[in-house]
């Protein structure tokens, strides 16, 4: 069959909107209608063509919900008609990561994800000059497009598919790094550095779970009044008081260190800020923000010998079946909130207004409804 | 009252065995007679002037076992007679620290224990020249030494001192990294690099809880035999396969990577390859070493976000004065080995002996008897 897609090219240019082919699901694999799909600055990462693992040409967008229209043989867990949010992280429940229940980086479907094709080795797009690769296993930016049942999470049906796609990406991971990964306890004094999406979802969690200090950390004052929306308590402005002031900023208002910090942005520098603010004996650092290629971090080890714990989390540590599904119920319940971030909306054949108010900080996101 | 003592009277000069004054105890203090003492790389450190917080003239010294010989106003917990194991850790139960149940770090007396003085201020030591310093609250290179309450362990009067006093740090600090910082499960893949006095008591710790591989990490071959004995069941020498290759021969020994990874050397290099040698998802590396002042620790933070967490521990994270008389017990009842470590024994006016066997490498321990 035919669909709508934006096709990236190659790195740096522009995406194209234009109708190429879809294969049907092979054993296994299901048949996603994309309703709606955020645009994530992952996705303008691989555009860019900085991302080192880059292919092209291929159809970007990982953040999506939709319904299913078509199964493959053995698919048991969904059916056509079921309301779905792909997961750019699967959960095959049978790896040694599922098994271990100590993470959520499922294995199963790592090795061909990573070079754009389906588990089976080949792609389901394609066009007259030849194979269009898939991208993180969901390649959203197609109105149609294929995905393994174990990379599907089933959500209810009267959540709106405009607010929930941003479950796929920006709120699992930074709900679920406070949640899954760090989990901040109530009381706990909180350090957020970078008040974009994904550090509003920090801060929300935050707040969900009780924390008290809720300090959030970027060089832009004009997000200040969301980001209180969101649960912040207290605002630093490094341009203001001095970006090598700011670790003892949060000393000082924390009484000694946060419990927990999260960088919500991907620079080296500010990595270092955020595991040094904590507290001394057992604060605990989480890197969300990816860094560009190549780069390292760095601290002194007595950092880490008096108690403070470095770490990561890759889509907020959560397993995508089996959390997502909680999240869009929290989202419907109002436990949490997601409108307010969906800043900009738009049709397909707009999408790259979409990166160009992305790049220019001008939306918190920008979400393309087909 | 007088005391023999082995006084550091300036950095890189050998210490001088000779008779000084000692003050006795004051509110909330404890005169201790210290019957025998190890001499650990710590003491070195501080000798050889590299410690930036090094203080002389100072009575070093940290890894002792001795006897209450009178208490100050207002000591409950321990009487003349009591065998007690000096903390350079303490455990008020007071502080936050103490408090948080997060952490060994007790910070009660922190401030007075790093200026070489008591909590009150002032030295219990002098001599003809004037103040002589204490040396990590301890000073167990005096025959005499006063400590707070808070930095004793009481343990029973049937274990030989000269085995225990290396519980006051050595055993401690690798049997806690494993047991109390790291929480190593059985069936866990272990990785100890520097199979030292503190490599030695990871191993055992880690066959003492059930751990299945335990790999073995050093350049010097002539360490094998010993670590077999504490229940090392691989040895890598990145001397024979290149420092390059011991990562990946980890990650092949274990099957994806160790659970969790020890570094017992102070070597900021070992420190990456002890993280990246730890398995995706959920990997734990922990730094027991010390590194030499102003030495920076770096890595990819891909490292982290893919969900390795790097940590370090302190006196192995125990609350002293809860945790130590249990390690004593479990060397009395023969789960942890001692015996075998110290390697060298001696009087107290042969320590700088001592310390050149620590030096040249040819001793695990030596243990000053008095």
């Amino acid at each position: 069959m035919k669909t709508r897609a934006a096709v990236a090219w190659a790195a740096g240019k522009p995406l194209s909107v234009e109708t190429i082919e879809i294969g049907g699901p092979q054993p296994g694999e299901v048949l996603v209608e994309v309703m709606a799909t955020g645009i994530c600055h992952t996705d303008q990462y691989t555009l860019s063509g900085k991302d080192p693992e880059g292919i092209f040409p291929a159809i970007l967008g990982h953040e999506g919900a939709g319904v299913v229209r078509e199964v493959g043989a053995g698919v048991t867990s969904l059916k056509p008609g079921d309301h779905v949010i792909p997961l750019y992280t699967p959960e095959c429940r049978q790896c040694k990561t599922c098994l271990s229940r100590r993470s959520n980086l499922c294995t199963a479907i790592r090795a061909t994800q990573g070079r754009g094709v389906m588990p089976d080795g080949t792609s389901r797009f394609s066009c007259d000059q030849g194979t269009v690769f898939h991208y993180m296993g969901c390649s959203t930016f197609a109105n149609f497009t294929i995905l393994p049942e174990i990379a599907l999470a089933k959500v209810r049906e009267d959540a709106p598919f405009d607010k929930i796609c941003y479950i796929g990406c920006g709120v699992t991971t930074g709900i679920g790094a406070v949640i899954n990964t760090a989990k901040v306890w109530p009381g706990a004094n909180v350090a957020v550095f970078g008040l974009g999406g994904i550090g509003l979802n920090v801060l929300q969690a935050a707040r969900m779970v009780g924390a008290d200090k809720i300090i959030g950390v970027d060089l832009n004052p004009a997000r200040v009044p969301m980001a209180k929306k969101f649960g912040m308590t207290d605002f630093i402005n490094p341009s203001e008081i001095g970006v090598d002031k700011v670790v003892q900023a949060i000393v000082d208002l924390t009484g000694g260190g946060a419990d927990f910090s999260f960088e919500c942005i991907g620079n080296v520098n500010v990595m270092r800020q955020a595991l040094e603010c904590t507290h001394r004996g057992w604060g605990e650092s989480i890197i969300i923000g990816v860094a560009a290629a190549g780069q390292e971090i760095s601290t002194r080890p007595f950092q880490l010998v008096t108690g403070r714990n470095w770490r990561g989390t890759a889509f907020g540590g959560a397993r995508g079946r089996t959390d997502v599904p909680r999240i869009v119920d929290w989202y419907m319940e109002g436990k949490i909130e997601i409108d307010s971030l969906i800043t900009h909306t738009m049709p397909l054949e707009e999408i790259n207004r979409g990166f160009e108010l992305m790049e220019k900080g001008e939306s918190i996101r920008s979400v393309v409804v087909y």
